[in-house]
């Protein structure tokens, strides 16, 4: 095993987002609790250049607006000629037709390398008809492992589907992640941060399909090691910043958990 | 007694907030908490949409601007055509005069079922001639209940006015809650998170001046709990949310304090 | 020593902040946590009105947008007629051709009482060719103490550089500041919050200078109190929180550590 974890911390690489105001300070916070640097910069004046100098972007349309897209797609230019990786975690599309059209403004017009989203929310952007209920996946009516994979293929990314069981595809091969708690869907902010934390961990792994899946095998198990001493959301989040922190190679190799298809 | 919180954790009912920006990740979180969806969307092309999906729609004008009291008054006409409840909290109203218009601009288009603010914001609201030190009350020189029971009247809304004794009152009708704790003063958002625990017991129960009383009981209950446990105010937060999450129907019937008048 | 920490609980001072949307509720829970009320208001129809009933003006540009300096602008100007004092963050100055610009911009228009920033963030705007990684500081090729200096004369503004060391200028004088604790650096926002705290104390004396040092040597000592007990950087931030709140003169006094030069 390669020790991306202090590869992290020795290079501090920069994670550029453009992001929510809900979960905004959780996904820089824990950027910095896995020992990364990150920055947080919507202007379009300057986006672009602040994404020159970072080592990935995170895109989370979580509260979205026609400016915090244009803005989107000006740094993710700029992430695709600098050859590094653009993530983006799809929040709530399904839930109305505004982000729907967004969503694929974006992939119309950028390269997306990792989809992020729930199962509901992938299944709408691999064209289910599918519904969202705000920023809650809702059950679907098809085969998680077949959406990841076919929606993967079409769009040439990597796409990570999180739910009880994290589903992530290349279009080929298929990872399931059994890492995690669900003490971690009790707090607000655990899927957005997750996606900052694939950006992390794809800023220092030019294959973005073990990545991923080192990301979220990382930090599931933070979240459970979290849980044990947690008694609610409130200590939870505390508990998991700490575990984060933490975190050793070592631990992670004991508890990783996970299966390749 | 009926059984709000079990209903709310049954039901997951979906709480779209327009909001400030600086408590929007505590109002999300304790939604969340207390076993509801939270959705912040204030994007003008997609509110009225999710408002539309939501069992609840809950407006702070905290860091107000004029595109966000667009996004209100499109959000608040979707939710009065839906007839789900309207939360409205009067953050910093009587501390500048574009506060006050705003306010006044979404009382003349839209109906808010459920009015919120502190003693001088509800004050000011209501027509007396006082003044907000920014976002924090000053003391009034008017009958607190007399106010409230006024401002309801004359905007067919339940007022809930928030202090040292909350008070509530339907235009006939006084609650007065004694629940609640001086710590939960001590850290920002209380009062923002108030309005959204509001906002869901709304969500469940048809009348709004019981839902608001049972939401500042419950709240009140878990902060005092919350304050036993706490030596400062980042420890209070993290017990906050720790209670609200394990709070029981039980617990709070033998802590419920509050009169009807 | 006269006692700050009781003039602010006394007196509540109310700081405006325009700030960043990633710390903005971290800034807020800081300024309460010390016993002053925080109030963020950012539209331009409200921002001067709210600076002119507050006791100090501290601006951030962390997430900066042209609509943001504007309102920075006009609540400047509105501070400096009032005669209170505006601190300025400099946040990732020298990572963007646009922050350079619109920190420039902010300096041509109006008075900035106080400069805060890390090493190269005040290196830049002392006209050094350094760069900003982000919002993180790079190592300079100057001698900070002269940068300082340098640009607090040219200002006519205190210069407070944050770093392993402090120094503050102002202009002539040197003061060195040795409290606080590299856990500080581990989470998000203590640079935010620094600006904030400065400002609450700028609020009560008119003596920058001096205001700036006791700052910073409050938070500081709060920080290293903090960390004596914490496991990471969620415990971490849960006891800064605390210890502030707990904080007294005499335990300040005890631990001050800084050098005047």
């Amino acid at each position: 095993m390669n020790s991306p974890l202090q590869k992290i911390k020795e290079t501090k690489p920069l994670i550029h987002h453009i992001t929510n105001w809900v979960t905004i300070y959780e996904c820089a916070n824990m950027t910095r609790a896995f020992g990364a640097l990150p920055v947080m910069a919507h202007s379009p004046e300057e986006c672009a250049d602040m994404t020159a100098i970072s080592s990935a972007l995170v895109l989370n349309i979580g509260t979205l607006t026609y400016e915090i897209i244009d803005a989107m797609m000006l740094s993710a230019s700029s992430a695709n000629e600098k050859k590094i990786p653009v993530i983006f975690d799809a929040v709530g599309v399904g839930s109305t037709k505004f982000r729907d059209e967004m969503a694929a403004k974006i992939f119309d017009s950028v390269h997306i390398d990792i989809i992020k989203g729930n199962y509901s929310e992938i299944a709408k952007l691999a064209g289910e008809s599918t519904e969202t209920k705000g920023v809650e996946t809702t059950s679907i009516n098809v085969d998680p492992e077949k959406v990841a994979k076919e929606l993967a293929k079409s769009k040439s990314s990597i796409v990570v589907m999180t739910g009880k069981e994290d589903i992530i595809s290349d279009g080929k091969k298929i990872y399931i992640i059994r890492n995690g708690n669900e003490q971690m869907g009790s707090i607000v902010g655990t899927g957005c941060m997750a996606a900052s934390v694939i950006g992390l961990f794809a800023s220092i792994n030019f294959n973005y399909f073990d990545a991923s899946k080192d990301a979220l095998c990382y930090f599931g198990v933070a979240g459970e090691l979290a849980a044990e001493k947690s008694n609610g959301p409130g200590s939870f989040i505390v508990n998991l910043y700490d575990e984060v922190f933490n975190l050793s190679d070592e631990k992670v190799k004991n508890m990783m958990n996970f299966e390749e298809k």
